[in-house]
């Protein structure tokens, strides 16, 4: 149903793309790639980026590329697409619950024997329905036991818990028990480096104890999976963990750029913006064609890439208003301006169209595959 | 790029729609037409419903039905969708600005000769741009000047400039100049009834000045048109506007339910809900499959329907935590539960289909054609 236009053509110049449109600048994003390919090779840690933050094939193929061992997605719906992609390992960190998805996800695993499909459990009820659906399909799946180490959210709290789980997980002959999935989301935008640390070394102390638990019951745990741009070093240096799932990092938001950096971490840049059209000009005012309907705003306002205007609160559906504090840019009528997002994830799930941009040229323009993707 | 699943069959009881789903009451939905339709009667004005708040054709053909003149939309890509769907009378209440959305917009007025396409500007270059165009394309427009009254974002602010526009709107043979749009879109939202009247009585009197000073350049000035869902009835009981543009009455969200109702007003119901399931749970918490990507928090959090739990601040992408504050309602896994949007607009600008449900049972499903058009 998506519109017939795409907002550029490859070779376009930044400032004639349509707006508002999605930008991601490929040299910005190449390098936080390399940036986090070198960091967890120091550590010798497996990475899965998460791609709930951009939903975009393209993307998760070029993380691939830079060494990430497949990807993770949070809904069912992007699993779909991803695998219907060619990527071919795909976790999904999140609980499946409720018939008709339970019924899905077997059939997807049936879908692509070949591919390695994961999924999350929390309670032994929906365990044992998705394994005697698996079974019936013949289909193979990996499956985690979620571990609450600190998101209040969802998982299991008890070492007791993980190992009845993992029973039930080993029971079925077409589960493949894989581990725990242990992610402290909370933590990752704890302003201060201390606090994310001790947040992280509470999650792998928690995660080791259930890890214990299980080699005391003669159960495997091969994978210890979790971390998020914000403390993936930690996990990563924790001993505890195998694989680190940051996925903010390769497009970064303002919001990130809020922690305070650990020395020891990689400054990622950010990599993603909102290209908007000033559509309306009067006085020491500027409106742009983009508003709460090319941005997210549960994170504050997008922040302005030049000087001497600043943005207006509370903005509306289809419009940003900008006042002007000083004469440092002038603008005009049509003239684009860059804003760059406070929130990745919910920003990029508003865009049909991702445009690629290297030093102000179009390079290519990539489907946001997986937008909407909700269930 | 959408999967290839719907999140309901018809026939499917309420409980049974896959989670997270839009879902729009019927009942309540025909109850706001309604009642829309029988006031706008009252008051001997014209509507015209603004589509972007559902971005859906089905809905848009249903407001014409119950009395609507045709749509608003406000971007180009909306405009296309729906005059794709067949309706013939689409005004963008916006102006549309750039070389590349200027020949599409003639290009489009010019692939519907039949149908009434109307835009407003504010600008004397891009009006004779735009006129140019068209007269290349043989393209018919209608073309509203906007006058700002009020909402200090868009639109000229003198009656100068309105005759100064509306001379250069009549100079193109393949424009014809309508009046004015004059929208007070701040005023939607003020809590209280006098300041809602005083704003429109306000933007009434700026309108008035404009006709005048076009009336007294022998210029026309058939139609003004304005008003939302929060102000209709000042602009109706103005005599001044001749077209009232509410659309959020038809599905209602609870940032218009905190406005003083005026009793003069017909009182308009929530018909648009999220569907969420409960996907994890844990002593006196429960994990709903909602979060930022299929509700929007520009105007808080979305509203439970049901006692005894309540809605944690910084829901997360894909989860919202309630917790449990009595036992009035017990949760189980599975679980669905309706939360009701805080703003309409941008909830369903994330959603790729709107469920239909009467009495509990789905009737429709019908895609929100218009999602994503932001361009």
């Amino acid at each position: 149903m998506r519109s017939n236009w795409v907002p550029a053509t490859l070779g376009d110049r930044l400032q004639d793309v349509d707006t508002p449109a999605l930008i991601i600048d490929l040299d910005r994003f190449e390098a936080n790639l390399e940036r986090l390919r070198e960091t967890a090779l120091g550590y010798n840690i497996r990475v899965r980026p998460h791609a709930k933050s951009h939903k975009c094939p393209e993307i998760a193929k070029r993380q691939i590329a830079a060494g990430g061992v497949g990807i993770c997605v949070q809904k069912l719906g992007e699993a779909e697409v991803f695998l219907a992609s060619g990527i071919d390992n795909v976790l999904i960190t999140n609980e499946v619950v409720g018939e008709r998805k339970l019924h899905r996800l077997a059939q997807l695993a049936w879908r692509y024997p070949d591919a390695r499909l994961g999924v999350c459990v929390d309670d032994l009820g929906v365990t044992k329905r998705l394994g005697t659906l698996c079974v019936a399909q013949e289909a193979r799946l990996d499956v985690y036991v979620e571990l609450d180490v600190g998101q209040n959210r969802c998982g299991v709290t008890t070492p007791a818990e993980v190992v009845e789980l993992a029973r039930a997980i080993v029971a079925c002959p077409r589960f493949t028990f894989m581990g725990l999935h242990a992610y402290a989301g909370g933590a990752q935008h704890r302003r201060g480096v201390p606090e994310r640390r001790a947040a992280i070394e509470a999650a792998a102390r928690k995660a080791n104890e259930a890890r214990t638990a299980l080699r005391a019951a003669d159960l495997p745990c091969e994978t210890i999976t979790g971390g998020g741009t914000g403390t993936f070093i930690y996990e990563a240096a924790s001993q505890v963990y195998s694989e680190i799932q940051p996925g903010s990092y390769a497009l970064m938001d303002t919001d990130y750029l809020r922690n305070e950096l650990d020395p020891s971490a990689p400054r990622f840049e950010c990599a993603l913006f909102v290209l908007a059209g000033v559509m309306s000009l009067r006085g020491n005012r500027a409106t742009l064609d983009a508003g709460l309907k090319a941005y997210s705003t549960d994170s504050g306002l997008p922040t302005l890439t030049f000087a001497g205007w600043r943005v207006l609160n509370n903005p509306s559906d289809e419009h940003t208003v900008l006042h002007q504090t000083s004469d440092e840019t002038p603008i005009k009528l049509g003239d684009k301006a860059l804003l760059i997002p406070s929130h990745c994830d919910p920003t990029v799930n508003l865009h049909d169209w991702i445009v690629a941009v290297r030093k102000g040229r179009v390079e290519a323009v990539w489907p946001i595959e997986a937008r909407g993707a909700v269930f």
